[in-house]
């Protein structure tokens, strides 16, 4: 299970007040504790709306590598230029770029730099031009056609990472099996591909949405997901990881089920 | 999602001690607690090797239902002549039966017995002669004979509540998946049935026990498992099972977490 480390958000007030001020003790610290709790990217998101988003990235994606040189980053923007400059800067390869969708003209601006960079691997949202398709059946068509798109830039099928999207189930009872189903038909199209999610939409405006998001990991994971965007620092992230790899069998002899517990993080 | 309580057994020394003083406060409020955490069923096994097994299980039925003449009953015996002598006394319906198997003896002596109560919910264990076998098709095939015999004798389906017999993935990593490939095997060949399982078997060996239990019944559940035989006093279990009903949509528009949310149950 790869785990993309969150919190590094700047749609978050707290991490956009200490971008403002470049507070290197706070992102440092940022840092450690989310790869500490077993991250294998950090995503990097400096997308204050001050113009100021590619130094600001920049800054960070330094700040960052030079304290951490071995931990990979994720660039989240869906400024082709921010991307342009920061991409180059990034030292620890592959770099994850969240993330490219169907929408005609984001996709135009994209694929000429994806054939800059034919090595990142790519977050694909299952989306287009009408937004979030409330049908799965219609992610799955989206997943084709970005597919084809992705692939002929060149980029690798297995570096492509689809995210369904996953949609709230206050709203839908749906929502969640839906999301599923998207999962397992596209993996079924392109088994070589990825899928990643960030699942904490989930449980929006429910009572206790830690509960239901650890549920939704579990599930995903039992039905193929490989990667998470999420916060490894908020407790039941790693022990749910751990256990449902011991279920499916893909943790053989419960080795890490069992180093995770004596290192105390379950 | 049925919830048998498991914990008035006299397999366990506290229980037995208990049964053997005729504790009435202490079965009473063995009953209480767990009719409080959302049993539909109380298990009550009185098998104290002793010789005083139907007269302790007579006991144990008119005092919990006396005391709460609402719940259904699970009666926990391998000893037909006990059932037999039991069976009668218990006021609501349906009993639940706890458990035949293809064991040839056992059966032949069982299916007697079913003949005269067919009303009976009936826990049907998917071993036999050579005991719990290693492969989940195994297990499919002794359902397969299970049914047969069983709905020959004038069970009807639906009373059947198959338990696949969970190992535990310690010893053997694939244990878990094979237990729910037999799960979904057997509801495809028998939609009509059910299936049951007590889950806590799969963590044996491992620390932390409780946590793989929590994602097994999440699994299973989400596989279609329509019952468990649980302590369901153990924290984790109530709100594995209202959060995966949100997840997999079958708690509409999610009232039954929110009105457990609201008695502080989750």
């Amino acid at each position: 299970m790869i785990i993309v480390g969150e919190r590094i958000n700047a749609t978050r007030k707290q991490i956009r007040a200490a971008l403002e001020k470049k507070d290197r003790d706070f992102f440092l610290k940022e840092a450690r504790i989310q790869i500490k709790c077993g991250s294998d990217f950090l995503d990097l998101n400096a997308g204050t709306g001050t113009g100021q988003e590619a130094e600001d990235l920049a800054w960070l994606i330094n700040l960052v590598q030079s304290e951490y040189p071995d931990i990979k980053l994720t660039l989240d923007s869906s400024n082709t230029d921010v991307l342009a400059k920061c991409l180059p800067m990034v030292k620890n390869r592959p770099v994850m770029l969240n993330s490219i969708n169907a929408e005609k003209k984001k996709l135009d601006a994209f694929l000429p730099l994806l054939k800059e960079f034919p090595d990142v691997y790519i977050i694909a949202l299952t989306m287009d031009d009408s937004g979030i398709p409330s049908s799965w059946q219609k992610r799955v068509e989206i997943a084709d056609i970005l597919y084809k798109k992705l692939t002929e830039t060149g980029i690798k099928e297995e570096n492509i990472f689809y995210d369904g999207l996953v949609q709230p189930v206050g709203t839908d009872s749906e929502a969640f099996i839906n999301y599923l189903r998207s999962l397992k038909s596209i993996k079924t199209s392109h088994p070589a591909t990825k899928s990643i999610c960030g699942l904490s939409n989930v449980s929006f405006g429910l009572p206790k949405r830690k509960l239901i998001n650890r549920y939704a990991l579990a599930l995903a994971m039992y039905e193929g997901l490989e990667a998470v965007i999420i916060d490894p620092v908020e407790p039941g992230v790693i022990e749910t990881i751990c256990a449902v790899g011991v279920l499916t069998g893909k943790d053989q002899f419960c080795l890490n089920y069992i180093s995770n517990f004596r290192e105390g993080k379950i």
